[in-house]
């Protein structure tokens, strides 16, 4: 999906809430075991139910591979199941040298038809630009995450005090690609920088997770972050879809989504935006 | 495989060579094509012809996540087939927040019996820690990888200049585990930097990638990361695996590693070690 297509959904449906499916046997109601593919059964639900309410989902690929076999095949029939009317992330990730990430590219890309893949920095330009030679393909890239560990060396002052770990990885990797196929991972659980980034790359997306079950705050994260294209996809995982845990979990689910997109298109309209 | 073990298999083989089985289906010999599943074929094949030259198998999940479902499959026989007789690294550079790295952990650990897994640390601590409760489980860090992206973060100054990110990063995260449970990756392409890291932590293993294909020297590697118990696993992949392309592709593989194992035995005879 092209930056345009997105936008498009974004303000066509006044939500910029993505659904985070990151499915656990532990968790998903009993009934559910019963079926052949319990997983894909769930997701199925969550999706029927918040499929007008969000504009894109992002499985975490760690839920599936963690069921082996199984856990492969109930995400490739999620991403089928999910078509081409929502923007899809892989949330892999992922990050190696230029062979290996050609092939993290195709995994993603080629054989599963997702629109973008999340990839880790740290191994630098080699192992990010892969990524990037797909026509209509993004690469997430992770700059401020969500967790109390980015403060080991994300938020570490770099070179004669100038800047931090994620500011050099944003302005280093702003240039790799462009707004078209970049964006940021922003996490919500830090809203003081958010500003600061949208002051940096003002024309790149973020995908921002944290609110919810991670307690960021959606008002917050519109007041810093959206731009003139909205720029924000704001992610809520487990606030979702365990949002109910009996036969009518879907149900509870999409009225989670419903609440969360209402209140994001009051915040659009406020804004002008739509 | 607890660091005892490990530390007798190199030393009764007098060989610290890990073989990278990164199994491409448009490198591997055409014959195998006609088999059901032609990168077990040709991983079993590897496996058969390097066995007693190596003391682990690291393959690169990137590979097998490329081909889906029938990746996936195997990479499982893969696993299955090394059986318990090597120490066997899963290369996945995962790295994500506390509940989902658990799931990774998993994913490695309990599901397929890898011994170890590479982990980025831009997520830090808690994004590590999951991995370090299982017991006779290993992390190897990425600390200095062998790509030249490394130059883009990890070769960049710190905070007032007292240290480069990926020597925070060994400092703050050797605190996390311990010798026994933590690994750090180090690229033979980049041997000026690894006696100074043997400094920082006489007692980690290394896993050290880029002899081979990238460029990197074995003796630079073994000269300045060598410490009484050895403390080295040198990567070769695609210098061992392809280094035939025919029918006779097994026993070529064979000989290079038998070559490489001879270097390292003279070198481990030489230094006293065994």
């Amino acid at each position: 999906m092209n930056r345009e297509k997105l936008i498009d959904l974004i303000k066509s449906r006044g939500s910029f809430l993505c659904v985070g499916l990151d499915p656990d046997l532990d968790k998903i109601p009993l009934h559910l075991h019963e079926y052949e593919d319990p997983i894909f059964e769930f997701n199925a639900a969550i999706i029927d139910a918040t499929r007008d309410h969000c504009v894109a989902y992002k499985p975490n690929l760690a839920f599936y591979e963690s069921m082996g076999l199984f856990g492969w095949q109930s995400l490739q029939k999620t991403i089928e199941y999910i078509g081409e009317s929502h923007f899809t992330i892989a949330d892999a990730k992922r990050g190696d040298i230029g062979n290996t990430a050609t092939k993290y590219a195709e995994a993603f890309f080629k054989n599963m038809a997702f629109d973008s893949v999340t990839v880790a920095p740290y191994m630098g330009s080699d192992s990010v630009k892969p990524f990037l030679e797909f026509e209509d393909k993004w690469v997430v890239l992770l700059a401020l995450t969500s967790n109390p560990g980015a403060d080991d060396f994300q938020l570490e002052i770099m070179d004669g005090g100038v800047e931090k770990l994620y500011q050099k990885v944003i302005r280093t990797s702003c240039t790799w690609g462009s707004p078209n196929n970049m964006m940021y991972v922003i996490g919500a659980t830090r809203p003081e920088y958010i500003k600061e980034i949208r002051a940096m790359v003002p024309e790149h997306f973020f995908l921002v997770p944290g609110v919810g079950a991670q307690g960021g705050s959606l008002a917050d994260v519109a007041e810093n972050g959206l731009n003139s294209d909205v720029g924000l996809l704001v992610n809520a995982s487990r606030s979702i879809i365990y949002a109910g845990r009996d036969e009518y979990f879907a149900e509870a689910a999409g009225s989670e989504a419903k609440r969360i997109s209402a209140e994001m298109k009051l915040i659009l309209q406020k804004k002008g935006l739509i």
